[in-house]
């Protein structure tokens, strides 16, 4: 399969992403402990804004691959601080690496890296638009964690600034999910976002009600939602109380329902959930290294 | 061995104490420059509080035995500056790496972090309570340049913050050496520390006199005196004089003995010193690699 | 060929120049991609200044050749910090890795560094003194893409304190190139460079004309001109507008003459300059690697 650039979900086919997904299936069974497909690649990681979660992954992935990696975590430390252009720095960098993986706070920064560069660029977060190997590694998840991806899955939070939560209902749209945005008021799920979907004929329905949803869901995905959202902090703390993921919570779930959350978390879920048989956020960080390690080699060439 | 998490000196007996020193002999002749051990294998290196030496020693052992690392260096690029909790930190990054080595300002975090961790967790610092990698090192030290532990060996400088100092009195005392205390007023040994070592019927000399200690000792070990433990800086101008080990202070020295310093040194030790047969501070930091290699060959049981 | 530290341009005879160029042209034929010369060993990469591109290309050189790289990108991170010494620093990073590559603020601190150390030092820049494996893949940039390194060369921009410029005008004159020095008032090229050039009989021409000087050149090498040399703001604009080289600067320019840029630029290149045939900077850029891999193999005895 032909994959080079991973910029935006929306760029992907569903036949692409059915591949992607069986070839991270693959790298789960077989290779993900140890493979030498990337033998002598480099791989940069240009980190303009930090991320333990992402960086790390990607960095792990080349490793178990035989390759390594160069790159930053954080701009104060690169030449961007002397005033080079993004541009400039994407052919410098090309230079060196096989392929790049670029986390920049500024939209549409990611795109501009792939039109620039000659090797693979894949978006690790470009500003609140897109990050789509966070939405393959959830769309695998979901698959292997309930079987399909045709599911009842309820998205949870602030989808309004959300940029997992946006692509992540396109892309189960793509696949015929029934999809419940609950959010509290004013962080609904963008007009425009819902408009789009419907090109799929996706069932959504919209609520500011958490528990009333809770028994028809099949997956629960959780977002943050973050305080410098709200100009009011009370508003803030009546908000954050009422979409907290905890036992109670849970008291009406379906018994193979899974809780899923992007990380890093801070308050939506109780730690007490984490021991329960729908904690699954763990596991889907564990399913972000064969999903990295499968797009890593397929941008490469090393798969197919 | 069964050797999994290395967060305390205490936690190892004197057998596996012997064990590890042994390996790292191994690794010293036969392996250190470079084998395959650990290839492909990933060890996450945190480290929430800067430090050259730990950091750089750890990445290269795992460099020479064929693995690869992933980490950071400081506390600011990473998810807990997004308000993430040390245990999800651990959760995520044992999802990527093969064994953990932290380094936290919090006393009890790399204890916690082996809680959570399915992976082995190495305590590289937890604030000022435990160092156990450089107290192994220091025995190791100890042993190759003097052939045995069980010798006069006199810990000098701040004892009473010193986290290096309690580890290496504790392990030195199972081991039958002979413990000379040199410490400014003010800073001494704690005296909870002087009643655990009783149980090994430690011979105990305490003193504020560095000099007329000198003559009966085979080994000075000198730590840091640190500028902010004082109310009053003219205390600590006088201290600092006192306490520093110069070639006047060395003339009554046994012609063997050795000094040993956990580094970085400030003004401890005389520059004129190091060209001395005394001075073996950068023959530990060296030994520091081997023990390291032994460390993580045997937590990632690909030695034994 | 023997060859330890690289610390200045200075240091290398013509014929060790020469040599280096050669195992560079070597590298970038046959073993660029990928090969295991330096399987194993340990690089240790001390950046106590920031640099995107001389960090991340030694790095990559390092991965190509098998081998693995340690250190930091900024000092803030390092025991330095704790206010250890760089001889200090030196004596432990000698004990993990088989070369040593540093960038310090401080002149004269590389040529310290490789007199401590018994492992290979190759000095990265050292405050605005010396950065010798520029001017080394500079000589073979001009070489690979004019043929020869005896051609009509312009120095432009800030050639009173570039050190790049500096060394590049050495070492061109032992190659016998015809020099050319464009610069506004005031940041004309030292006194005492143009003296110590004379031993070579070059040929030196000095102007601030750029746009007259252009006809006559094989090789347009520019560098930046940093607005805090300017006591008057005003009195920068006006130079930085005269010394920019655009497409209208270009008119007259022979078809074959190439731009030359050390990087990160600002505002000295037009970017519609980039899309010319003059254009080599990123070209440039590239060659950094086989040069640096060249560099690397030598003084760690991987390559002779």
């Amino acid at each position: 399969m032909e994959l080079h650039d991973i910029i935006s979900i929306r760029d992907l086919s569903k036949s692409k992403i059915n591949h992607i997904l069986k070839v991270s299936e693959d790298m789960e069974k077989h290779g993900a402990r140890k493979n030498k497909y990337l033998d002598g690649k480099i791989l940069a990681t240009l980190f303009f804004e930090p991320s333990t979660r992402t960086r790390l992954s990607f960095e792990t992935a080349m490793g178990r691959m035989g390759g390594s990696s160069i790159g930053f975590s954080e701009s104060g430390t690169t030449s961007t601080s002397k005033g080079e252009s993004l541009k400039d720095t994407i052919r410098t960098v090309e230079s060196y690496a096989d392929a790049i993986v670029i986390r920049h706070p500024q939209e549409g920064s990611a795109r501009l890296a792939a039109n620039v560069a000659s090797v693979p660029v894949i978006n690790a977060g470009d500003g609140s638009n897109q990050h789509p190997t966070q939405t393959l590694l959830d769309l695998y998840t979901i698959k292997r964690e309930t079987g399909a991806l045709k599911k009842n899955i309820a998205l949870i939070g602030d989808l309004k600034y959300g940029r997992t939560a946006h692509s992540l209902a396109y892309a189960l749209s793509m696949f015929g999910a029934k999809m419940t945005f609950i959010s509290p008021k004013g962080l609904e799920m963008p007009e425009e976002v819902i408009t789009d979907l419907a090109k799929f004929n996706t069932k959504i329905e919209e609520t500011n009600d958490l528990e009333g949803s809770i028994p028809g869901l099949d997956v629960l995905y959780v977002t943050r939602i973050q305080k410098e959202r709200f100009p009011d902090p009370e508003e803030y703390e009546k908000v954050k109380g009422a979409y907290k993921i905890t036992l109670k919570t849970l008291e009406s779930a379906k018994k193979n329902s899974i809780i899923l959350h992007p990380l890093p978390r801070v308050d939506e879920i109780a730690p007490e959930v984490d021991a329960t048989k729908h904690a699954r956020y763990f596991k889907q960080v564990h399913y972000g290294l064969p999903v990295r390690m499968a797009l890593l080699g397929l941008v490469m060439g090393a798969l197919d």
